[in-house]
């Protein structure tokens, strides 16, 4: 990490409306890779430690200071959107006095700069001795950008509008990335800044015809990737920064250990953790706060939101975890459900269309078929049979139950409740339990079987046409009779 | 839209086998983007305002005649695969008297070219008063195709196929589609092609020459993006064709407004309409008649075919919906399935493992877990516990079952229809409900629970051997008995 | 097939250790597209009819040795690392007295490599006479490789290491692959290979000099793709390595006549057969010895591994097969799990949240909804309702159940196992079926219903606070009443 002695602050300007994104949230609260676009900037920011950070909001100013509240930021209102150069000094007036610090400016839809570059960039302002530095980068065709005309020397002499630019000046491959870092003089020379030109607009880029006034050094610094800086203003834009934050997530997570079978198909926020040899099948999300340790196996189209898996863990194919904890070696899936509130223990065993939701299963638990576990502690080893419903609702409110350890239910049982069931209790299958059942009982609470012989020929043969053609078989069977 | 005075007739050729497809479909049958290929042809040539469509069909007449059936298209089918010239030929006698309609020959095999190309082509055509207007491409290395001679006006000269070119002309750049616009004199100079060349068939290209003869003026109209006319005429080439449409179509909707967080795996037909908003997660595929409004969130891996879903809508992952509709609000999955019949008023929660299928549910209400929910009509607000089922099938036909407003049904109960049960009833958990439940009335149809104490023991230690193993936890409780 | 009079052995090296995949996993283990790398080696060395294959293993030699069992390969252990010359004369040390037989050199981490390209290497080795020939390719910058140097006449003469290279040396485009074919004498020169070198490493490709010394003919064989010699060093490449073969399997398909609708999404490892027509929606997986006939359509996201599909059956979005077998024309899913011992009859269809283990459905059976079948068979024609379990398990072992043939099961039905229920019997929905059930009886096993009228506004009434808030439908209703 190299960072200047001095403190840095950050202006982030995010008021623009955007509105090529066609839509009612604000440009820079678009999501990229699980993350509003500006807030990658305020991150960028916080991890190169800066002292203050002021957001410039104009556009959806309310929705954009909601979104990044609790975040640490300042905000300033930029009243009329009157470019650049304003919007700088709203921000600037909002850090108040700066003192010697540097001043870094950033935009609230560029989410793919990295806060490696910008350390690169603060280490290269500093090493220069530079008072205004540029970070620009180079296209084969920069049609668009401001270009970068230097002189003899190889300065930076000015920086020349798309519109304004001679041919040979268009020719020009070097770029204005438009974020800059400025030593403190910055928030008085751009009061200096006028609307004088064809749009009648404040652009922050004539602070450099400035600062070049007032005889400091301005210089330039040049990124490797120029995509770093891309711009998402529409939607098809913001599609691809997606796919290069993910590239990126991705190939990160590979060269630590991790197999992605699908990398193209695999969708990992980067606010998860992986361990060594963890596997992940193809179409897989991993989202939030998910944290998988080593030798996890992620199912195919698998989504994990904000969960936290043990080691050797298995999701497999199809499953949905939000909120869950999954204990060491356990199984789940594949179409499982594991809602907020699920903790498994060691060796747990869910099986498919079972849901759980605030649910703690101790280690062995076997849930594997069609179930529905919400409110409930399950003690050690307890088998819970195909189609079990805890019924936790009584229509206004949730109760919450305690099944022991050993315990075996039968399928198709119903717990109405709040219900406590004893260590080695016996729940007959398809019982529905109304009263709690002691340490090793045996409940039962289901109707005694009568069967009448002869009745499905009265059924099939006496009440029904049509069977024939439905039923070949059973037809033939009613002829036999 | 640019559109000449005269009519238009269209003639698409579709009588070709293709091989290469090894498929017992005819090739034109192959579908691409959720549409047969030759349909495509006949999207486009309606959207012309053609005032005929003849498609020429010939290998798998009948299938594609039944595939076109109900799109208003005349068919002439070719007896003989002679040559384009002779199917041709084959169209125009069945548009019969064309006054002075232009003709425009399509392809049952060529998906990728626009509409909007078409237009131009036309356009094209008519302000350059051409008889005959060929519509070109341009690719570095055209191999395969017939090349496009000029004179030294620029002036279309002849078409040279590829087998009879000279390296030099294998050199030009410039193709022949195979797409012709043509006036009224077409059916009358085709007539006058032969088939006195090495193959012995009859070729369209040879009505060049045959306008040149008449004195008449041919021109040609060069494509933008050659990959328009692309013929599929394998699998690999129907993939192709198919990412391609995909990708057109996905991007037409991202700059409409709609955020597809992975255009690459996201499929959605160009029936499908999309407001303002909508959020497409990760392996979305949308189908058929599906409308869409406003702030929809549609979740990964879900597939959703002819369905409307109002403003508000939220679509969990792993959700099949197909004939449903799902009112302002509501919010589906994960893996629910809608079947057709379905229709949900405002506010109505579908959760995991969840079927329904010609239900109608008013607002509010809930079925949040396991459940079936088949020909029945639900009121307001009713909460339709985990595991219930409405048994509607008696073996040989379905029943209609009406659940009022404000009822609950208990968990892991089954209504066995036609059953009607009143407003703000209350049904037991565990009920199988066998009789009409009027309303404010509980209804409780399920066993009365019997407890036996100490029952397990003798269970598990009288008549088992190996609980031991299995269950550690067990077989201590068991020695602590 | 070109094969040369002479047999052949193959040697692969597969001991290095592969510290750039940060695995506990040996590097050759790693699958790709669902084989470990080296069983990718083997498997060519098998198709090239190979007489003796011996596998040269060090780092993780038993883990290797263990995943290799049973494919008929001998093993060499490499006690040291002490060069790829020192592994070859291990592995030719196991292979004995080879007499005439050719050698061939492969490696465990070059999945990629085709069995074509091995069968005119070895071709080329016996036109040209060879004693020693190297399976050399072309890159534009072979940075990393050792180049191949040719002399006047065009012949190989050495092969000069990266780091031992002159710039003039290094812009030589053609590089060595390291896969060799040798003469009988291999063996024997390979002894003489020194570690007189800065690594102090025996090189195998010191072999070249010691061949020439002897006189021998040196030749080189160049690839047309040199990605098939693409080592998988980490795990970026290992991805890249499994989408090229992904991709080879499936335009093989597509030109077989399969129609894979999203390619880039779908997974087919190359122990799959798939028949002709065959649709394969998005996302689909397919694993190990999964047998697809004619006319089968496989659902989006769909994995089916280890099953026959028969002719015509259709596997609906989100089903997930192991080891099942599904009858002609039969349907399943979507949110099917079929497992271990299905096998399904003519026209079964099994429905969503459906699971079957060890379950033997005959033709026309129907489970459509929310069922567990285990460990039974069901006769033709058989409903099986929404809801049913059959109940399998007593808490220590399995059970089997039989099911006749017309026998129509009511929802939410529990078969207690074993239980046998005979042809056309008829099984009350929501009965607990825990007696055997005679040919065409009724079995009712539930409890009868009460109805208490007007409990509801106690209960609601009386009873609970906030139902106004939550249910204010229900509110109305009590304020009504």
């Amino acid at each position: 990490m190299t960072q200047t002695e001095r403190p840095l602050d950050v202006v982030i300007l995010a008021a623009g409306q955007g509105t090529r994104m066609k839509s009612a949230l604000p440009k820079v609260l678009h999501p990229v890779a699980g993350r509003p676009m500006v807030a990658w900037a305020v991150k960028a920011a916080q991890e190169l430690g800066a002292r203050k950070i002021v957001v410039v909001t104009g556009h959806g100013a309310e929705q954009v200071e909601a979104a990044l509240g609790g975040s640490g930021v300042q905000f300033a209102r930029q009243a009329q959107q009157l470019g650049t150069g304003n919007a700088f000094l709203v921000g600037a007036d909002a850090l108040g006095d700066t003192g010697d610090a540097d001043i870094l400016v950033l935009y609230g839809d560029t989410p793919l700069l990295r806060t490696e570059t910008l350390r690169a960039l603060l280490a290269a302002h500093d090493a220069q001795g530079s008072a205004f530095t540029i970070l620009t980068g180079e296209l084969p065709d920069a049609t668009g950008y401001g270009r970068i005309l230097r002189d003899a020397q190889g300065h930076v002499e000015r920086i020349v509008e798309e519109k304004a630019a001679t041919p040979e000046e268009k020719a020009v491959r070097e770029f204005n990335s438009g974020v800059y870092v400025m030593d403190a003089r910055a928030p008085e020379l751009a009061r200096r800044i006028t609307n004088q030109n064809a749009a009648g607009e404040y652009y922050l880029t004539d602070l450099l015809e400035l600062y070049r006034q007032a005889g400091a050094p301005v210089r330039a610094f040049k990124l490797d990737d120029p995509d770093e800086v891309m711009g998402a203003n529409d939607r098809t834009q913001l599609a691809q920064a997606e796919a290069i934050l993910r590239g990126r997530i991705n190939t990160a997570h590979m060269k630590a250990g991790v197999t992605l079978q699908d990398p193209a198909t695999t969708r990992i926020e980067d606010t998860v953790t992986l361990g060594r040899d963890v596997t992940v099948e193809p179409g897989v999300i991993l989202r939030g706060q998910t944290r998988v340790a080593d030798g996890v196996t992620l199912g195919a189209y698998s989504v994990v939101t904000d969960s936290v898996l043990e080691a050797g863990v298995t999701v497999k194919p199809h499953s949905v975890l939000e909120g869950a904890q999954v204990g060491q070696g356990s199984d789940v899936g594949p179409f499982a459900r594991l809602r907020p509130g699920t903790v498994l223990g060691q060796g747990v065993h869910i099986g498919n269309f079972v849901e759980t939701k605030n649910a703690r299963l101790s280690a062995g638990v076997k849930a594997g078929h069609l179930a529905y576990l919400g409110d409930v502690t399950v003690g050690a080893e307890t088998n819970i049979g195909a189609g079990t419903i805890v019924a936790n609702f009584d229509g206004v409110q949730k109760h919450q139950s305690q099944v022991g350890a050993g315990v075996f239910i039968g399928s198709n049982s119903t717990l109405i409740a709040p219900r406590v069931v004893g260590d080695a209790a016996f729940i007959a299958a398809g019982s529905a339990v109304h009263e709690d059942v002691p340490e090793g009982a045996l409940a039962i609470a289901r109707g005694k079987q009568r069967t009448l012989e002869g009745w499905s020929r009265r059924y099939w043969g006496g009440l029904r046409e049509g069977v024939g053609k439905k039923l070949p078989w059973l037809a033939g069977w009613l002829e036999r009779q």
